[in-house]
């Protein structure tokens, strides 16, 4: 018997095992079972109604022969819950956590156990989606408004979003804004931002025709009046705070907007962008109560000022802003507010939930006490340096310093020593930058690195009577008031946050109620098993910016998940960076333009893309700076081939790429795919691929294979990333190997045989969250992930086969009358016949404890429904009813029985208060309104009713109302 | 400096904090302010109404002079909740986790993490109180009436119960039943009974006179007429199953009763008690999903034969039983059934939920497919050892081998080297239990420790092949099937179990929805970061009876725990074995008794007990076997000092004890207590003073300092381990030093200067749950540990005066009019004004979203209301609001504004369904039954109406119903 050395039995209980593949004696527990809804029985139930013999007969019938994938996929055997999460401990165990005082964006900080039991680990937080529908959504609603008034109030700018993928992306939208209001394009920047938002920006201005110009003096600039903007960081990324008044004020004397780069804790202390007369400011709410996580994920803000009555700075401004707006009945009541702008198809997160909860539960006085220990610490630091004769280069700062060291070589040997990692500046400094961890300890350890040796009570002693720069009369010091509001003042005690945080949740739909069918949204389980590494802080405690030798535990699970991604997508590389699926596009986009550039194919712009695509897909082509060129669907709602060949011909020299769903967004495997590809490339283009439906694919086919150039994979829709209410998404993008050299780089962490043009802040996105995907992939292996497509797609057979034996009509099949794994059926002839919209039907369901499925895309008047593998049959059963019952009201409509106006459907959805009302005066039973069905008895009951978009939209408030409004 | 070795740093990030007591710089956050509910501002609005300057000017006031504590608790100074988890991570790295294959009742298992996340760490399910308010605990009343039934499948027997303290104490209740029973006082037991198992029987049965004797051959035992039953372990503790044919039939003959320890996994592989024919059966559900915890907690189970029409055997068997009944609409609904009985002061444990839920995630294939790999791989052992010529010693097992080695040393060296821990009898035999964590690596070191060495491969291949005693036809194996109902069968996948859960969760009141103000229970607080470190492995996987150099770790949190209790309390010891608050009081009890044999005075039987004493004192008095002589209260609520004088004078020279609760049972400092101790001293008594209240004198006075001699702390109640729905506490004792060498011992884990007589199982009770204690400690430090006494006094008289205000009379006040922490309102006036009974308002409560205060004890037609410190004022305000609308309520009636019958009081909790029914006829408006006030619409509708006890106690049903009483 080969025996392991006796060291290794002494990290932890059966480390050995995650060394080996070691298999469970017998395999009660397979995790697919879990993962995957329908029992055997139910699943032979369905295959018998569908008239199949086993899963295999379906979808050989469904998915086209050409493209059939005749092998099983090349990945380890499936592990049960137990023995991954042995194995994944033993990876972790391979990342070390230093202290990291590298900052650039990225700092330590306590997160309340209490906020993340509560949120972060609970799956009424994690599992709702993007709150569309606002009258099920009013939990999370509130809170990402108590995150704007963060904002706002810390910024002291007046309108803010809820929010953007990271700092670097953040400052890059901001250049845009800029650039769109002022209909100019150039912007300067200060020299000073972090690099990865320098590169980010730069990355994003290069297609786009900005002009990046870098600031001459930060001091006193010289502004023309052909700038759109001037970016700066607050402080700059070696700690120093300047003074801006002059800039601002050049600036906008020439016509320009001011751009603030924020770290939102100093701005508790120092004068915010709203005081100094800034137009828009960005930065990163992470240290706002979020892991490192070695790259997030981490929301992050945009607030801008209001400098006109229309507010137009805030009505172009990206991302999501939820406003305040009032129901039916008058109440207050929140939704995502000016719906008509493009922001829902660009980013996402909610991460910003963990961020305004940290807010509320600390309140302004005690984000100020945290501000000021880790000020007080910073000046005590650059202090002792400078008593021991090192040089200090800046006199104002926050919590960042830059000092340049007496020998190097020793610094760095200490640092080791201490488990312990510094900033290093390539002109041989060192920056240090600290958080709201530190301790004297500490300060003792990095004042030990610089040669200096003092004891902990002297240090504790000597930093309470350290002078503060930033404090009292100093001028950068903030004078302003924030976080007044009573929300941030009232949640102290853990009592008083639990039951906030928890009647919140109580009024939002999610996983833990019942399915949410959104199709092309992919709702399917988020185990715990894939969830649990997440807190381990092997995981969350590290740097984006670590070296990588103290990462090798991530970079084994980059490996992995590039190995394993491959193998089932058919693609030689993949970039783990985009931090969203429309980050990935954007990137896999530029992949294909630099890669056409390379050839000396630069005069290529032209992008096709069908008519039915995802919105996201013109959007990223324009940033690309491709032209978009429509085609046309046929009847079966393919891709109109003719149509295809049409613009193909004309356009011969300029194609550059077509963009294609597929399954297709209208729920179908089309089977000409093969010839479409082959059409592209015979022409010149090159083939993008969205992976939005890539779950229907898994084991069955690979995009590789049947002539696609790249694509991204949205890990949240098939490979188990939570939605989180919202984001946080990833998006990484596969390419067939021309197309690797092209892949995202970044400036700070060299990513092998890739060029530079970083998409993304880190290295590789939201980096903690890709053990959630990697789990996913080790506990279903192989034949998991094939039955799990299969199963999908049975069940939407399933309920599409039922939803039309009870008079819906499904608007598009394949040619041998199947569907992918979602369906689109027609609510259009209900308008006429009855007065009813799709809108209605979808508010109705709340009233039967469901959430709609995907309303009026990618078809006006359609519903599109995705069921996802994870739902059993009874749940399917339960919400095709609630779709038959409501086609039998709709009916009633019909014929006269019920009101056109007065009845359920319009009316819907019916509130608890609607419902227990003594003066019920409707047509129909107070028992319809609330328990149309048998299993409403444990639903969850919509809080306010159909809410007025148009009302809120006109009255744009996007910021906690005061507090006689919730009287 | 003084550096640390530089190996500390390897571990884990800044282990070295947790060897110091390191100093955040700035103290911006505390957790006093975050455990205690008000705010400064809140606390100053409080006193000033009750005419206070501080908190100091209330406490002096109330706390009588002669008992006041006048320094500072000598207590390490708090930390904040990061620092306290840092310094607690460190002592947990100086336990060992070792694999166990110890048995003896306690074996590893894969706990879901599903259940975890969703159960375990959820507040939801961890914080509502024992289910007395059935119409708010629907969901855990399934949950446990779930664990009956899967109970009563298991061991096949009639009506089980939910659930006991640990298997030991089972057993000794067991014994106890039979002797009720048959009125007999001869117990027969196995002597392969678990070594903890009799050593609890012994000191059970020595007090009460019944008379243990080992039985002479298990498989044809001589019993006696006079026999009242007889006990044997099954499987016994060296694993060998018996056939018991012939002892069944003797005992049955010889009129006595069958009691069997079992293993509950076992039970899906071997023939069952009942099917036997045992009468009774009890053991340990911990492998069912619940860790080791070094001790627990773990819930056992009971389960009674129906033998006669009236099921006597289950009308008299302690523990708690959910029963199924209906409510006033006839609706089935469930509630703890037969509350007559004197269970509920007897026994409690909730962790049986988790039990339950194991069950239902895994059904009976997978149960079974569970058991069948442990078995086979205990087959293949014991073959592969006799094989190599080591005696195994019997030939039918379940998972449990004894087994002779060659070489003991050998056997201890390669166990060391391997992490492994064997069992080691005293006759140099080994001992080897398996369970549901075994891998063939696995396997690979048991045979590796008996110098095979095998291949892991040929290993996996010849266990699929190995021959398996208990599977087929053999006479042992179990022929009859078990968890058939549907519950057990249709939630397998994630999605549907963590929707069972929610669904069950969402059911009922928790402190995540608002205070639970029961009298006397002190539900404060609970909070995440004192929850968090029993998740983590190195406190949740060790086995009660590793060696104890394997538990540096918890030894310092008991070496800690002791010496900050005795601090706390004024006593010179503790012992942390009792399992909860009775159990405590038994083990104090049972040290006066020895105390009193010890010095000659055995003859002192006699133990004082005030009228107003909790339930469980006579309870604990009677099984330790003194007499009960009941004392008057004054018309202060105060002992009456005159009764006592003329008690202790008649019995002065039998009297033993006195058992008194301080602050009183009336909520009152009495005055007299000094005297009282003194005058039981005088006398030769001991003073044995209940914990129940230590909550409202931390820090304030010292029971050790004013005359007691014993007390048993809740750690529930003060010490913020949460009451799980019901359990599992903890009841450690405090003595002074006479009575320390008559503390709890145990025959397995010498504990040091103590007597045997073991009250419970495992050493240190449930010992994983002591880390929540510690943790509250360390974070409250001595001053915030007196704040909170302070503030639970000071929020109990300004809700008492706020009640007295608005027309409620304070039954009990000190000689200046205040209260301590709890007060008791009046409600019998209302009975004659109005009709209305103390329930009514408890029922009326829950539909303005609060559970009631402690109802009718401890006097009659009253509530009994404690806020705690953790309750803010706004809170506050609304329960007392609530109780003064419901008094506004009561005038009505009284004024003929409101019918006697049919009015919201007597009506009350009403569903949603009642208030959206179409055909309401009750003459007051839906409105005031359902949000009767501005808060209660996001309250918790109770889920079913007013329950019929009486009806559910006349048709008792104790396992889930069939499937069509759910339509």
């Amino acid at each position: 018997m080969k025996t392991l050395p006796f060291k290794l039995f002494q990290l932890s209980r059966r480390p050995h095992y995650s060394f080996i593949t070691s298999q469970r004696l017998f395999n009660y527990d397979c995790f697919a079972d879990r993962h995957i809804g329908p029992s055997e029985l139910e699943k032979q139930q369905m295959l018998n109604y569908l008239g199949f013999k086993d899963l295999d007969s379906i979808t050989n019938t469904n998915v086209p022969e050409a493209i059939k994938l005749k092998r099983n996929l090349r990945l380890p055997p499936a592990l049960d819950e137990w023995r991954m999460l042995t194995e994944l401990r033993g990876i972790a165990e391979k990342n070390k956590s230093y202290r990291s005082y590298i900052g650039m964006g990225y700092y330590d900080c306590i997160v309340p156990k209490v906020i993340i039991r509560n949120m972060l680990e609970n799956a009424g937080w994690t599992s709702p989606y993007t709150p569309y529908q606002p009258e099920i959504a009013q939990g999370r609603l509130e809170s990402l408004l108590n995150f704007q008034t963060m904002i706002c109030d810390l910024t002291g700018l007046d309108v803010a979003n809820a929010s953007l993928l990271d700092e670097a992306t953040a400052v890059a939208e901001a250049a845009c804004l800029a650039a769109r209001a002022t209909k100019r394009y150039t912007i300067l920047y200060d020299k000073q931002l972090h690099p990865q938002n320098l590169a980010v920006l730069k990355t994003r201005a290069e297609p786009l025709d900005i002009t990046l110009v870098p600031l001459d003096e930060i001091e006193n600039p010289t502004v023309t009046r052909d700038v759109a903007g001037v970016i700066v960081q607050y402080p700059d990324t070696e700690g120093k705070i300047f003074d801006l008044q002059t800039l601002i004020e050049n600036t906008h004397n020439a016509g320009g907007l001011v751009i603030m780069a924020c770290d939102l804790l100093a701005l508790t202390m120092i004068r915010p962008p709203g005081d100094l007369g800034a137009d828009i400011a960005v930065g990163s709410a992470q240290r706002f109560g979020l892991p490192l996580g070695y790259g997030g994920p981490h929301p992050a803000f945009m607030a801008v000022a209001k400098r006109d009555s229309k507010n137009s700075l805030a009505r172009s401004m990206p991302g999501r802003i939820v406003g305040v707006s009032k129901d039916v009945h008058g109440n207050k009541a929140y939704r995502l507010a000016l719906q008509t702008r493009e922001q829902h198809i660009r980013r996402d997160k909610a991460t910003s939930n963990i961020c305004a909860m940290y807010a509320v539960y600390h309140g302004p006085q005690r984000l100020n006490a945290i501000a000021k220990s880790i000020h007080k610490s910073t000046a005590y630091l650059a202090e002792q340096l400078r008593k021991n004769d090192y040089i200090v280069a800046h006199s104002t700062y926050f919590d960042t310093i830059k000092v340049k060291p007496k020998n190097l070589t020793d610094i760095r040997v200490k640092c080791e020593e201490r488990r312990i990692n510094l900033r290093f500046f390539d002109d041989g400094h060192v920056g240090i930058a600290l958080d709201e961890t530190i301790l004297s300890q500490d300060i003792q350890d990095l004042l030990y690195i610089f040669g200096i040796e003092m004891e902990r009570v002297t240090i504790e002693k000597e930093i309470s009577e350290t002078v503060c720069p930033l404090i009292g009369n100093s001028d950068h010091a903030r004078r302003s008031p924030f976080l007044s509001h009573d929300i941030f003042n009232k949640y102290h005690s853990e009592s008083q946050i639990i039951r906030y945080m928890k009647r919140l949740e109580n009024k939002d739909l999610s996983l833990v109620h019942s399915m949410i069918p959104l199709g092309s949204c992919t709702m399917k389980l988020n185990a715990s098993a894939e969830l649990l590494p997440l807190s381990w802080p092997q995981f969350s405690n590290i740097h984006p910016f670590a070296p990588t030798d103290q990462t090798r535990g991530y970079q084994q699970i980059f490996n992995d998940l590039e190995k394993w991604l491959s193998e089932m997508t058919g693609y030689d590389s993949f970039s783990l960076q985009p931090n969203s699926g429309a980050n990935g596009e954007y990137a896999g986009l530029l992949a294909i333009r630099e890669y056409l550039k390379s050839i000396g194919q630069e005069q290529r712009k032209i992008c096709l893309i069908p008519s039915s695509a995802h919105g996201t897909n013109p959007a990223s082509a324009q940033l690309a700076n491709f032209k978009v060129c429509p085609i046309e669907s046929d009847k079966h709602g393919n891709i109109n081939y003719k149509d295809l060949c049409a613009k193909v011909e004309k356009y011969k020299n300029e194609l550059a790429a077509i963009m294609i769903t597929y399954p297709s967004t209208h729920g179908v495997f089309e089977s000409s795919i093969v010839d479409v590809c082959n059409k592209i490339h015979e022409n010149g283009g090159q083939v993008y691929l969205d992976g939005a439906n890539f779950n229907a694919q898994v084991g069955l086919c690979r995009p590789g294979d049947y002539g696609s150039d790249v694509s991204h994979l949205n890990l949240h829709k098939t490979f188990c990333i939570p939605h989180g209410g919202g984001g946080p998404g990833m998006g990484p993008i596969g390419v067939k190997s021309h197309l690797s050299p092209f892949l995202p780089g970044h400036p700070l962490v060299p990513l092998l045989g890739r060029s530079e043009g970083a998409v993304a802040g880190t290295p590789w996105g939201s980096s903690s969250i890709l053990t959630i995907t990697w789990a996913y992939i080790r506990l279903m292996g192989g034949d998991g992930l094939r039955q799990s497509s299969q199963v999908a797609i049975l069940n939407a057979n399933y309920m599409a086969k039922r939803l039309e034996e009870g008079g819906y009509r499904v608007v598009y099949k394949d040619e041998q009358g199947l569907n992918a794994h979602e369906f689109i059926i027609d609510c259009k002839p209900f308008k006429k016949s009855a007065g009813i919209d799709v809108v209605d039907i979808a508010k109705r369901l709340m009233d039967y404890g469901f959430h709609s499925p995907t309303m009026a895309w990618p078809v006006h008047d359609c519903l599109m429904i995705e069921p996802t593998e994870s739902e059993d049959k009874a749940e399917m059963d339960r919400f095709v009813d609630s779709l038959l019952l409501i086609r039998e009201e709709i009916q009633k409509i019909e014929e006269g029985l019920f009101d056109r106006e007065i009845n359920p459907l319009k009316m819907a959805p019916h509130t608890l208060q609607v419902c227990v009302d003594s003066n019920w005066d409707r047509p129909y039973p107070r028992e319809s309104a609330a328990f149309p069905a048998e299993w409403c008895h444990h639903k969850l009951f919509p809080t306010v009713g159909r809410i007025d978009d148009k009302y809120g939209d006109m009255n744009l408030i996007c910021s906690c109302p005061p507090m006689d409004t919730y009287k």
